[in-house]
């Protein structure tokens, strides 16, 4: 908090996006009579005979599991995309659509259906970064498939039906929004100074050392300046790489440490399993290069105050633009603050 | 539901902000295993002596409200901005804030705690209209003020913290996001074919009549093309205003009868009081001229099955963009098959 500008309403400029987010670090002091959650820090069996993720079990669709016994990616049972869509682009005037394909996977992370990300050894979540780089791979080298999204969404308050440690990778045809915003940025930056606009704002974050979560020889996790969740979260790798494909095994494991270490703190922060959104940005896979693009895995977890008061993104954010109370640098001081062992396990 | 594209995964282009939305329509049938919701339908006296926005009671700030009988407006006692900011602005390498100031302000739609805008007469709500007016006038008269945003979030799913009918409006320096977004657009179309955007789209859905919900001489309410939320929906005035300012008395009456309309079948949807977050965009008070712009009211519901089911914006629609189920021809068929009275007066 070095800066004056910390203490009184502003806007912070997202270099990514081009957005603004109005920060109000007055506002903390405001009393909470709205909404509370559920307490999401049931303990659950490593086995569930009714979950359909664990090993062995069938699924809504009627396919039974293998008994899996490190991690599992299989096509969505009720997948948002098809591979085909026997359907023409529609333009009528100022209505217009397009046709859209691709292919929804879930990729289940353990077997143990009582485990989470933090709750996994290092070796075990190097195992999904292994299956993520497969996937991106394997999707991404087909001719439909220009853009693979990898995301976890991790807790009930995270719209996830099944509390079994998973993610998704939704791959399709045409390139997101989020995707386009950021590839100009990107490709602005790069243009202007022959270098990773991601890169050299990390070098900037280290020198300044006031956002730093934790770092390793490959990556650095950081509260990113222009934060618009409470805690939100950003891991950077160190080289210029345009996607996780690129990984040698020591960076692989590297990743699985860093998701490690910042998932334990997310759970120390308010003694929970912290719910969020997680999402890995990474270059589209139409054969295009994108030499300007960094690859980045962003958390956004909702929870503001405690394990269950959560921030809400409504009115003024949906219509005007993000709002947050907290700033960057004070929820990078609160998560600093904790223990690196996760609380289960002191 | 007249074409093929309609039943096929597909993806809408949004005129207004130059984005794409994923439409999954084969997806409605997928089972929901994942959060419920508490249904919001518990009944309410008409006053409450602990709440803070009721006549006659205190707030939290020290103030006392006034009798008032009709409606009431006053500054937020936790406002996101303040009217100073003794800061510059902040420009250090890729780190960039700015100070930003605004006004907040909170506005009851009625002194009767158990009300909400459905609950309430075409009357009552042509108070409010002219409210919104009045603030907008005034507030964006203010030479520090260059935009006015006007909304509610209505439900505790929606962060609302107190039920007695109310709105806000938080009003600032600089102008949001989704407003210069919204202007870029309304600007080309402009250029392009001196006519207003949205005047032109609603004339071509009038004529196709597949997604209008309800009109009035002087108002059109109807699912947009491009609708995100499932049965988010749009309140368009006939004539090209640019903001409410220039509604004359018969056109702020009918503007309180397309909202009662329009939130009446909302809350027959699922026998509930319909969650939500509404917003008024209309152009920036900088003093420019804004030809092209057409002011709207939008309003943005989360419930998608039942009154306890709700769609969750989380990893796929944080990360790549919006993606939705049922289709914006389906959610007008939903409502536009109910009665126009409330539920609860039938
Ligand atoms: O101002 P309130 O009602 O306390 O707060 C509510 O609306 C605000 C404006 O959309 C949001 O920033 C808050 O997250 C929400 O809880
Ligand atoms: O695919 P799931 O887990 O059934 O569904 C969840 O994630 C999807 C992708 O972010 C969202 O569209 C859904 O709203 C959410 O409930």
């Amino acid at each position: 908090m070095s800066t004056e500008i910390n203490k009184h309403p502003h806007r912070r400029y997202n270099i990514l996006t081009g957005e603004w987010i109005l920060v109000s670090p007055h506002r903390t002091k405001r009393p909470w009579q709205g909404k509370t959650e559920k307490n999401n820090n049931e303990k659950r069996e490593t086995y569930d005979p009714k979950c359909y993720l664990c090993p062995g079990n069938s699924r809504a669709g009627g396919e039974t599991n293998p008994n899996y016994t490190e991690t599992y990616a299989f096509e969505n049972d009720f997948p948002a995309l098809l591979t085909e869509a026997p359907i023409k682009d529609f333009d009528n005037g100022l209505l217009k659509a397009e046709a859209e394909t691709g292919i929804c996977k879930v990729v289940c992370f353990s077997p143990d259906h009582s485990l989470t990300l933090p709750l996994m050894e290092v070796d075990d979540i190097t195992e999904v970064v292994k299956l993520w780089k497969k996937e991106y791979q394997e999707l991404g080298s087909k001719d439909a498939i220009n853009y693979v999204q990898i995301f976890e969404n991790k807790g009930a308050m995270m719209g996830c039906s099944n509390p079994h440690p998973h993610g998704q990778i939704w791959s399709q045809k045409s390139i997101p929004t989020e995707i386009l915003k950021k590839s100009r940025h990107f490709k602005n930056y790069w243009d202007e100074n022959k270098s990773s606009l991601l890169g050299d704002y990390l070098k900037q974050e280290l020198e300044l050392n006031e956002r730093i979560l934790t770092k390793n020889e490959h990556f650095v996790a950081l509260i990113p300046y222009w934060a618009v969740w409470p805690y939100e979260a950003m891991i950077i790798p160190r080289k210029h790489y345009q996607h996780i494909g690129q990984l040698n095994k020591e960076e692989e494991k590297a990743f699985a440490k860093i998701i490690k270490k910042l998932t334990t703190k997310y759970d120390n922060l308010f003694e929970t399993s912290f719910p969020y959104s997680s999402g890995i940005h990474q270059i589209p896979t139409n054969g295009e290069d994108y030499p300007e693009w960094h690859f980045h895995m962003s958390f956004y977890p909702p929870l503001l105050r405690s394990a269950t008061v959560k921030k809400f993104m409504v009115g003024y954010e949906m219509f005007a633009g993000p709002q947050r109370d907290i700033t960057a640098e004070q929820a990078a001081q609160n998560l600093n603050a904790l223990s690196e062992t996760h609380y289960l396990k002191q």
